[in-house]
């Protein structure tokens, strides 16, 4: 896969991201029966890892695409991302955002100088405005996770990982577009141990396992999860890596991931979005697979409204 | 005042804390006109600088009451940590606990294995139930904040902040009973550069700025503050340490610590505990005393309800 290159990647993004520290805690350590290391994304820049892909992305840009500008669709955390990484290149950047997405994104978008274009909220419409816009103004489409450059720099979070924690034998990471994933199954390849590398979904957004299972693409309809990082469908350059290469792909219930972020705010007091949360939700659903296991997790973001998770919280 | 040697403390309890993260936020210094350095108290073992101050004191016992057993009464931070700090040394810990305070702190201190001997919940009910088990057992107290080798402990939590930030030329504390903002004192004295260090405290357990303008201990009276790490009064011990070397007392609000405190979560996503988020109130709340300087900020502790507090922040 010479299309990608961690190495290159995180060395072209290094200056504008920060190296995010990982954690470790005993009590997660004891409930898991496992040694856990948390790559806390969600004190990345943005407040999750997309900075990373984002950055590289735009870095990558040809002098000509550059003066185009950039355009992408997102209700989450790429939008934020590809807006940031945007007002530091002093690129142009257009974010097509369903109406009645989240109002602290859309101002976070709007904050970074990014134009916000709002659409119906529904894949149909993101991509037809997103389309409209390409054609009338020319602007460089820069897809959240279905884009070789967005996987290349996603894989500098786990190459980060492996650096920081040699020993590791196993990471867990959460599945969604499959951005992250396909970009830590290739850092992970080019470790000199060999390097167990799950995917965790949502029961409830299991599209990854389905189509892994059937041999194609099956997408997402309109899954209902609080893990909302996690609803995308598999992207087609995604596919082929995870596929390939995965370990398994484990998933997780609504339950386990609300218990999961709730263990991660109480004890390591850090502030984590649900779809953070798979990973440490099928650590601790799978005793058997991971008992004993040097483990990294990644805590892919922190943009939560905290008004919606702590209420689901048990007392 | 060689009763405290803060290089000796960092140095004797070092092997059983952590040297906390200092973090930075672009968005909270351009809000405050001025560069912050927040030190982690928050991911400290136990979950706050408590730790510190209990541990140097067990490190400093004899042999001949370290069998003795130790007791204090608390229903924070520093129950948990001496609990925590005695079950690391092997010593008896019992901790009179106010009935009906936090469940989850009681099931922690119990968790580490110390006694817990439930008490009405006043002062004097605390007291007369800690100096019976003194009586009757022989226990050695270890007071949570007057007591010399808990300042000592605490002291090492500024010179670390003061070593990773050697730029600093103020420190923000919270002020309780005084234990921190002693230690933080002493610290900055040892600095080679002039460090100005501030107390604050809620305007609602203002007991501490009424004391130092009055010149002699004016005890707290049953204050209601979110801040609940910091309705204790000053000890005798802390108070002429804090009235000759702090360069100010300032006041929050409780508005302004909940709104500090929502800031920390949603972007530094960090879980603090509200006495956390009163350093960088009173930084919000005083841009001409603050502008343009570099301020180190405690943050003391993560041990926080979370359905208590959410529902109090902004939406």
């Amino acid at each position: 896969m010479n299309l990608i290159d961690p190495n290159k990647a995180a060395e072209r993004i290094a200056a504008y991201i920060h190296r995010t520290p990982i954690f470790t805690c005993n009590t997660l350590n004891s409930m898991a029966g496992a040694e856990l290391f948390f790559k806390a994304e969600c004190l990345q820049k943005v407040g999750a890892f997309k900075a990373r892909g984002a950055m590289n992305a735009l870095l990558k840009l040809s002098e000509k695409d550059r003066k185009k500008g950039v355009i992408t669709h997102s209700s989450g955390n790429h939008g934020q991302a590809l807006a940031w990484a945007a007002s530091q290149l002093g690129i142009k950047a257009t974010v097509v955002f369903p109406k009645g997405s989240n109002k602290v994104k859309e101002n976070a978008i709007k904050g970074y100088g990014a134009e916000l274009v709002l659409c119906e909220n529904n894949l149909k419409s993101r991509e037809s405005t997103v389309e409209d816009l390409i054609s009338e103004k020319g602007y460089v489409l820069i897809h959240p996770y279905n884009n070789y450059d967005i996987i290349e720099g996603q894989s500098s979070c786990a190459k980060e990982l492996i650096e920081d924690e040699p020993s590791l034998d196993t990471i867990v990471c959460p599945l969604g577009g499959g951005g992250l994933l396909s970009g830590t199954l290739l850092s992970a390849q080019l470790s000199a141990k060999s390097i167990s590398v799950y995917g965790v979904e949502p029961s409830e957004a299991n599209d990854a396992l389905q189509s892994i299972q059937a041999g194609y693409i099956i997408p997402s309809e309109s899954p209902k999860t609080i893990a909302d990082g996690l609803k995308t469908s598999l992207g087609d350059k995604n596919f082929p890596i995870i596929k390939e290469n995965v370990k398994d792909i484990l998933l997780v219930t609504e339950e386990q991931i609300i218990n999961a972020t709730q263990l991660i705010f109480e004890r390591m007091k850090l502030v984590v979005e649900p779809s953070s949360a798979v990973g440490l939700a099928a650590v601790l659903a799978n005793p058997s697979l991971f008992k004993n296991k040097k483990i990294g997790i990644v805590l892919t973001g922190g943009n939560v409204t905290l008004q919606d998770i702590i209420p689901l919280f048990k007392k």
